[in-house]
């Protein structure tokens, strides 16, 4: 492909207008929305709003007047809409690791009671750590086993030890996707609940948690949602789990009646029982705002349209990095049904410098220990032709050896 | 008092400069800094900062470049300089409900290694509920009992059973203060661990955890430090058992090394581990803003100084009432010892109506059910003379039967 080509396809993208809504940086290239969402236009002012005036000035009373307290609930039904739930069955809370410790708690709590032979929670040996981390501090905890696998081995071990099958949707390093329903479906038929996490999913591709008939799920809202840095996360439960579940993380927030101050743990019906301290109202009213970007999609297509795009620009940087660059291995499926909103390469020496020389340059990515590139692709607010320069970026710098400079090998803390 | 006199000690108080700090909101006199803190000058311009440059431009690399990832620590550090801490002791993270839940876990995990016979959790039955809560779904779920009593009973019921006496060292309803260093000494003497609730405390009493020889410590950031709604809150470990405990909420940032994304969990050294998911960094921002409001007072005698001031302006608050206002029973402590930095007055039934229409005329206290009013004092911003024009506004509600207008008796979800 041409960069006129690239050019002629955002003249005829329908999704295009939808840039707009954020606030990009000059000379920047941003590939890592999967990591970090970019600030959408409207946060700054209502971020301001809520802390000049909301808070500022009406200070306690903003509870019930602004709305503070069914914030978490307002939000989640937003969020609901993008991955298959129903209002009144996610709520936003906590961060994905907490939240992830709340649902595999509750799924460990109904295998006991319905199926105490089942010990195992089986997950992909390359899950996100914190999945693995909390999975495995809940099974020393309750006497289970953590199970790990490669994706394709999933199915044949799913049998009558299974209590829980627990997997990212959308690998953060290989960009792979699960096939949900299908997942579901062979849990089920062997008699194991299933644990979703969308962080890399949710506003990135569609999911449909109903269709699917999923269990439990969690959510991330700094990455594809553009809730900010360190946004608050969601936690959803199919509504024939939500009510037998005693939430461990047993907050006033999660009580039935939170402001009778009774000294006994009452929870509250369905989902607002996962909710538990008082929620972070700053860092909420900015994941609104950027949960409203992904809504924003609704009228023009939605996830199917948006996932159309972001497929068409995973494509198009991966096929011209192949291309360019037969040196870094394409570690992301090349089948559209598998590939999540990223593109991934590998390399075992220059993977950590090439990504600093690209950052450099303006084109970020992140480097994924210990030898991953990776290249999140937000059909939000990227165009085709960033995808064509990305790749033209990252051929320049492996045939110039730009990458080999000493301060793009110096490693910071994070990357 | 005269409200002349009232004025006069105004204008002799060596700490009135540190109201500037503050945004208060005309013809408001605010008593209810000890559910949400006022907002400090610097925190619009800081939040701005982060959300529009940090976030907005400088991206992902702002994890590196403004010190994100670090938050946690650096103003944790800060925090731990109000509550009688060494640096790198006490970190900022999640809410006070799920740090509560990871202290109390770790007493409990050393407990059952030292001493496993031990099987109680006592507690204060009028402790704020959410504490209990987290208490009662710990100990269903570790087979501890919660053993509740009043203040003065708990002394003689420390015996060889106790595992835990965990604490709010204010209480939120009536204002009274344990006396953490020798209830902390009783407890060790009998064996049993410390857990104190400072939610009531930090940024508004001295507090000493090192000299009062506590074990574990947790608090809130939306109080007395003026960290906005839903701030995160903190939590602080002794050295002795920071590196004892595994956190069931093994997050990825309690791990040693987060970003070597490595499949097995190994805790992070100290208190870090008591760290989970990824902070959220709008709302930690405003937090450090707003503990820095109380640092200030360090060069004017620090908490020592903001308690003498704290006294004598709930001294003040409470006599007045108490001679304007004979119907309202005081329920927080006459003696200075035993006081927090709050006024609570009791009544049956005109308790939340008094409460509306003292908010009405411009006085924010709140109600906490089932009868008390609460009137907090923050001697960071608040004058003699607001606390003489409070009790009177009070009087003046009770002998004019204002509080009986119907628009006051109709209750919301939030008081």
């Amino acid at each position: 492909m041409t960069r006129d080509e690239a050019l002629a396809l955002d003249a005829q993208d329908p999704l295009a207008p939808l840039r707009e809504q954020f606030v990009l940086p000059a000379g920047v290239i941003y590939l890592d929305g999967n990591s970090l969402g970019v600030l959408p236009r409207t946060t700054a002012a209502r971020v301001q709003q809520v802390v000049t005036q909301e808070w500022g000035v009406d200070l306690i009373r903003s509870w019930n007047s602004a709305g503070w307290i069914d914030m978490p609930q307002r939000v989640g039904d937003k969020i609901a809409r993008l991955v298959g739930a129903a209002p009144g069955e996610l709520v936003v809370a906590d961060s994905t690791s907490v939240n992830l410790f709340k649902v595999l708690s509750a799924a460990l709590t109904i295998t006991s009671a319905d199926a105490p032979q089942r010990k195992t929670i089986l997950s992909e040996r390359s899950n996100f750590p914190t999945d693995l981390y909390i999975a495995e501090a809940l099974c020393r905890e309750r006497g289970f086993t953590l199970q790990l696998a490669e994706p394709d081995e999933l199915p044949a071990l799913l049998n009558q030890d299974t209590a829980v099958l627990m997997l990212t949707h959308v690998n953060y390093r290989s960009g792979r996707m699960h096939e949900m329903a299908a997942l579901t479906a062979a849990a089920h038929a062997a008699g194991a609940l299933t644990v979703w996490d969308l962080a890399h999913s949710a506003g990135a591709v569609p999911v449909n948690l109903h269709g699917a008939n999923a269990d439990f799920a969690v959510g991330c809202g700094y990455k594809y949602l553009n809730g900010g840095p360190g946004a608050p996360a969601f936690v959803w439960a199919h509504p024939r789990h939500a009510g037998r579940f005693w939430q461990p993380l047993a907050g006033w927030m999660g009580h039935a009646a939170p402001f009778a101050f009774t000294p006994g743990y009452r929870p509250a019906e369905g989902i607002s029982r996962y909710l538990c301290g008082t929620p972070a109202v700053l860092s909420l009213a900015a994941l609104e705002c950027g949960v409203d970007t992904v809504l924003a999609a609704e009228s023009l297509g939605g996830m199917t349209a948006l996932r159309h795009k972001s497929l068409a620009l995973t494509r198009l940087f991966a096929e011209q990095v192949q291309a360019a660059c037969p040196q870094l291995a394409l570690v992301s499926p090349s089948g559209d049904a598998q590939r999540g909103s990223q593109v991934c390469l590998a390399h075992a020496e220059m993977g950590y410098p090439v990504i600093q020389a690209l950052i450099a340059r303006g084109v970020i990515g992140d480097f994924r220990a210990p030898d991953v590139l990776r290249f999140g692709f937000t059909p939000l607010y990227l165009r085709f032709v960033d995808a064509w320069d990305a790749a033209e970026h990252l051929r320049q710098v492996l045939a110039s050896g730009e990458w080999q400079r000493p301060e793009f090998n110096r490693r910071q803390a994070v990357t």
